[in-house]
């Protein structure tokens, strides 16, 4: 199969052309996800996420070109809201990064939330596992959002980073708990506008309020991307995050536990297809529906019927 | 079993046990939604969302003013996402309402996203299920952002309000595309605000860019809520689109879609439970789990080895 082996020797166009089997589920994307992966788990995953407008494109930007400067090879999965409003701002600034860096340097792949809707963790997780077998050191995944898709996704990374500006005001009131708590690095980007030490106290208090603090402490680093302004000091934060993961042999553990997530998640969705095509299949299924419809029967009875013949196998 | 008597007779302090009962997912939940299910189906629900700041809930306070005034019984399921930042502003607007109306006429629960994570759309629509069995004549579910969550919840409501505002720039990258498409009405609140025209615009280019269209055209309504401008505008064309729901018996066909995939999610909710338990109790599973991470095996193998038991069932 030469595209796979074009993955292996890192061959821009085969990595582009596996993404887009995997992302499209095309049928030959399970056999081309089992032949690259026992080539996986060598790439560190950073992934990166915050409010919209945090200035997060930006940031990896900034840290690609540095991490590049080191001789590192780099793989980024932006996940890309594709509003039919937005122009793609992303893109553009994309294009700009792309003039300095050539592809065999820093692959960058956009993932679109149009048509891959609850599935964006799955193939988020499928294109850092190509990029990964195609010999990448480092790859970044950037979110945009602070939903459970972003949580799911930002699960899937060794170094969690949460993007924060100051003067965002209603957009902090949506950061999910869940978000803020499995976030390894905080930033407050834009750090030279009014209000960064105020949202840097705010952190910290909340940082203080865990009644159970593991043996890492998130750090706050204040950047400013479009100034270059912290980059250093955020790389230097990932590192120690790496090198703490390492040796307190948390790194193998956080693998060990994402592959089993994924297998769960994978069972599941395969027992869902499996249920949904049956249940379509079964004429009594629609009855049942307009029984329920009509306030003859409930939906929990209903789920009890469906489910009981499963329970006994 | 008093409880749900006194749901069923609308009693104030009965509606709000029997919700902490269902989002606790306590053992008698289950046996309370049952008994209530056959007194649903009379509320007319609306769904309000639109991402942070664009004045969902000062809308929604003055759209329950005026209904009461109507005197039609309300009931709000607000989703809160309760960051740790957040001081509760919404909680802040809420109570300056109920000094104006008493919990007899309105009755308002917040359902915080901690630790409801992912199962937010299900306790949304039990809240809004007990409401309903609860006598409300309009029951309001408000969410908060633009994210997978917020599109479940939203396909719950019968007819589904987007809150826009202008000026919010990269707010309107993040709103998802299945947000946009799934809406029923169109709000630019803040319409005295520079750049409303613009957005109307983009929202109209937008919609004309749907190759096809259904008979029901969504209209974009300019509303200043704090300026109590616009509010009958939005509240006819609410009862428009009841009206169009009606006559051409999609709300019937709505109603009875929501059913079908409510009860397709409990039934995979339950086997996805029933999965697990019987992975964690199965020792091979660890051993599987172990060999991926070794890369010995890849998880797309391991998965076909788990769920092959199944299909021959």
């Amino acid at each position: 199969m030469t595209i796979i082996e074009g993955v292996l020797r890192g061959n821009v166009r085969d990595i582009a052309r596996l993404i887009t089997i995997v992302e499209n589920e095309l049928p030959e994307a399970t056999a081309a996800m089992q032949s690259i992966f026992s080539h996986t788990g060598t790439a560190y995953t950073i992934g990166f996420t915050g409010p919209p407008g945090a200035g997060k494109s930006t940031l990896v930007d900034k840290i690609t070109l540095q991490l590049c400067r080191q001789g590192k090879k780099i793989g980024i999965v932006a996940i890309d809201p594709s509003s039919p409003f937005s122009g793609g701002a992303l893109l553009g600034d994309r294009i700009r990064m792309r003039d300095i860096i050539t592809e065999q340097e820093v692959f960058i792949r956009s993932v679109s939330t149009r048509g891959s809707m609850g599935g964006l963790s799955r193939a988020a997780g499928d294109i850092a596992k190509i990029l990964d077998a195609a010999g990448k050191d480092v790859v970044i995944i950037e979110t945009v959002g602070v939903g459970q898709d972003e949580v799911d996704i930002f699960k899937t990374a060794d170094t969690s980073v949460l993007v924060l500006m100051p003067g965002a005001g209603d957009d902090i009131q949506s950061i999910k708990a869940g978000i803020m708590e499995i976030a390894d690095i905080f930033v407050v980007n834009k750090a030279d506008r009014e209000g960064a030490d105020g949202l840097i106290t705010s952190i910290r208090q909340m940082l203080d309020l865990n009644t159970a603090p593991g043996p890492w402490r998130p750090p706050i680093i204040k950047t400013s991307a479009t100034q270059n302004e912290g980059i250093e000091e955020l790389l230097k934060a990932v590192q120690e995050h790496r090198e703490f993961l390492t040796i307190s042999g948390s790194l193998a553990a956080r693998r060990k536990e994402r592959l089993r997530t994924e297998i769960i998640r994978l069972v599941e969705r395969r027992v869902s297809r499996l249920v949904q095509s049956q249940i379509k299949q079964n004429g009594r299924f629609e009855k049942l529906v307009e029984k329920v419809a009509a306030r003859e029967e409930d939906p929990y009875s209903c789920v009890e019927r469906i489910v009981k013949p499963l329970e006994q196998k």
